[in-house]
């Protein structure tokens, strides 16, 4: 899967793997169909893997990859916040040397380490904290402290990015030297089995069909999910981009790829990512490279692994995703709008109380309903003539000059179902405020769409303002607008009102009429 | 609930009581924690009621009632289509004078139908088909006719009205007179217990709390859902207005009543409010008539309705609700815009083979996807000045003047995360394609927001068209979205890039610079 994800993604960064949140919902289908370890399950795991493929690329081919867009920058962010503490807690328990059980939720996390904190190793915490220590500094301290040095730049890039490198050499000797995993039981890696993984059929045939299309579906789509998001937030961070229909083939191909070589569903993980992304990886390369290490680890190093304390790994996890907490953009944003913040901060907690899945889908929700609750109450200005210029704007922030006879609205919005009858209200307040009022001209250079039930709308409104002896003309209407306009019952029955190409020119005539 | 409704609703043709669809949930949710029949049953009916009015009155007073802007015309004449059809269908057991159980779907009410045909009543089919015959020819062809006969129009609307008194009249006469019930076989009404319903106490204390509460919060929402619709339907076509709060608290004070009188969850029903809605009512005080005469139809008349054939009955629903299915305006808003045409269609199919719940629910979420698809993918357009005018319009649509050097674009769309994208890739495409520009113009007079997210894409942009040497430049910017913008650090990095009041005002200040 990593070889075939490097060939085809189109993120720099993203690494492809088994990941937590994934792992779990294959767990979950399977335990429903077959028994835990027994042949079926390795079997049907397969099966999950080249159905979750065959779906990501038959959605990347069927070009749906749009929906990602519908992930706001805000929602992504909190998500990201949340996540990186939630992976950081994970490793709390490694940190301080504690075998508990895999946790579902922070707060068992926390309740976890909490109840078992007496049984800390202070070996394996030394360790983990030393080890923090020097991957902090051998990032922006030891750069800084090389440059002052006058080292060569070329020189200081490779050096601040070994500090993982170092770390775990470091603790190898460390371990060995004083025997920590035996006379101080620090928990190390242990046996990692050898070999590269053999060719593997998926079993087709006689199988569980619709319980295992199911469990792909929502695997696929939720997999999906995380890894845009995973890598959308690191494109954004350098100014790249991804293309959500490429990046549905190559997840696709990685997990088909996954059924014949023995492996799950794989999709995009936090982590790994983030230890690519600050490992300074800037191509698909760097999967390449990861796949060949992997490899050779697997072939010749991973009796060498068997020392590691488990503390180094977890606290190379940690350094990597507590720079992903942006507490800074989270106030930048809720500065710029309290709406953009609440969808943040929304997100940022739902993921922390409810997970990644649940979270994620509570932050679009969020976000689109603020987006349309917002449209559907419109900014609806009076406007007046700027000097004696052709421009108009609205008459409370300019000094604009008016007409009492002819009342020109800006309507700041598309016009569709939510807001159409917010308009019709408006606009006839706004008549009955202006009563000397016998033309209004509805200014529609923000109107990018008049829908169905708008148009409705319009039409009332027409008849209500006749009504009251005011008639109604447009102005400045988008090409695209008027080609629908056309032909419309509505546009047949303006007259005596008119159409007008700009504002200047509806005031221009309604004056000399 | 009638007079509660009347005195406190906004509607004027609604007719509030006991609806199928709610019918069927209060059966649902009552099933699983009594026993039907059981003194619990109508206990528990009595508290449901209580709930789901103290809820949409707690929704009401907060306000919440905007959320029914979210239902579209298309979307709510689709849906009163299909129901008009769901309640026809349900009424053709009546009129072919068949005993089936109540069924539960539309395929399910056609198949009982058709497995039962041989056992149709002809002489109940003849009195249902002389029934609807009646009714058609009294509205508009008796008017006509009458018209003609130069009879004062005054008399002439209440006579068009009364076709559904006149077949009720000639029905029990030829009941009366044939003997139909006894020796044909002709289904009546029957017994219909006498005297006014009296007060009742809903039962509070030990009760299954969480189950009801469920149960009412279900209830509430389609109830309200399906009430709005009818009630919006039914005011579109005389151009009134229905006030969703005021409806809330109406509602939620009529099932509060209800529960003090013996009665289980109501809401709008449909085929009531159509009854009432073409016998002319033109405000609550129908409602306070129709209570008045329930009651005293229940006093007095209920004997005289012993022998009313069920099938006029159901000729009245059938003639009220056909009037409803909008195949006009169905081809009308196809003509005008093909997504309302399909949200109209799809809501229409929903209703009827899925239901009318989740119908809506498919009609409200589809039309949503399509409205943020659509501004997910804004029209831009490179504009030209018109004549000497200080008017710009789109190059490809009217004789307008350009400079080479500087690039006006009009994005005729509100900047957020669904679109933010989507912007960049396409300015960028069109720099692409007019080399020798220097200078560009985002013009924004369609721009009614900047979000978070369109912020973060706009800084990527002006970094972008610096790199390619391009200035970044804004025109006509709204009042509202500059606050916005004004000490944000995408407005702090525009320099040398500025912000220009009218597009005239950039071009003639670029040109001279």
């Amino acid at each position: 899967p990593l070889v075939v994800y490097g060939l085809l993604g189109t993120s720099r960064t993203l690494a492809v793997g088994p990941v937590a949140i994934v792992s779990l919902m294959v767990a979950a289908t399977l335990g429903d169909i077959a028994e835990a370890g027994g042949q079926d399950y390795a079997a049907y795991a397969l099966v999950l893997a080249l159905m979750s493929g065959a779906m990501l690329l038959a959605l990347g081919l069927l070009r749906l990859g749009f929906i990602v867009n519908f992930l706001s920058h805000p929602v992504i962010s909190g998500f990201t916040s949340a996540a990186a503490i939630i992976i950081a807690l994970s490793q709390l328990k490694h940190l301080l040397g504690l075998s508990l059980p895999r946790s579902h939720s922070v707060t068992d996390t926390i309740a976890n380490v909490a109840d078992h904190l007496h049984e800390t190793n202070l070996i394996t915490l030394a360790l983990g904290v030393a080890a923090i220590a020097v991957l902090f500094a051998s990032r922006a301290p030891l750069g800084r402290l090389l440059t002052a040095m006058k080292i060569p730049q070329p020189l200081i890039t490779p050096a601040t990015k070994a500090g993982p490198l170092l770390v775990v050499a470091l603790a190898l000797v460390a371990v060995a030297a004083g025997d920590l995993a035996g006379a101080f039981g620090v928990s190390v890696v242990g046996d990692i089995p050898r070999g590269l993984p053999s060719f593997t059929m998926p079993r087709l045939g006689e199988l569980p069909w619709s319980d295992l299309a199911r469990g792909a579906a929502l695997i696929s789509l939720v997999g999906f999910l995380e890894s845009v998001s995973v890598a959308k937030s690191l494109a954004a961070r350098r100014r790249q981009k991804i293309d959500a229909n490429q990046e549905l083939i190559a997840l696709g191909a990685s997990n088909v790829s996954a059924a014949f070589t023995g492996g799950y569903p794989v999709t995009g993980g936090f982590s790994r990512s983030m230890v690519n992304f600050t490992a300074g990886a800037t191509s698909g390369m760097a999967s390449l490279i990861t796949a060949a290490l992997v490899a050779l680890t697997l072939l010749v190093l991973t009796p060498l692994f068997h020392d590691l304390p488990r503390a180094i790994l977890a606290a190379i996890i940690v350094v990597a995703v507590v720079s992903l907490i942006d507490a800074k953009g989270f106030a930048r944003t809720w500065r710029y709008s309290r709406m953009d913040g609440s969808a943040q901060a929304a997100t940022f907690l739902a993921v922390l109380a409810l997970g990644v899945e649940i979270g994620i889908l509570i932050g679009v929700a969020l976000s689109l309903t603020l987006h349309l609750w917002r449209t559907s109450r419109p900014h609806i200005a009076v406007v007046g003539r700027v000097g004696t210029t052709e421009h108009f704007r609205n008459v409370l922030r300019h000094d604009v000059s008016t007409d009492p006879h002819i009342l020109a609205v800006r309507i700041d919005e598309s016009l569709y179902f939510a807001n159409a009858s917010y308009l019709q209200e408006q606009v006839m307040a706004l008549v009955a405020d202006h009563s000397e009022a016998q033309h209004l001209v509805l200014i529609c250079s923000a109107v990018n769409e008049i829908d169905a039930s708008a148009l409705d709308s319009l039409e009332i409104l027409r008849a209500d303002l006749t009504t009251s002896g005011v008639t109604l003309h447009l102005a400045e209407i988008k090409g695209p607008v008027m080609d629908r306009l056309t032909g419309t019952a509505f546009l047949a029955h303006i007259a005596p009102g008119r159409i007008f190409l700009s504002t200047h020119d509806a005031i221009d005539t309604l004056q000399r009429a």
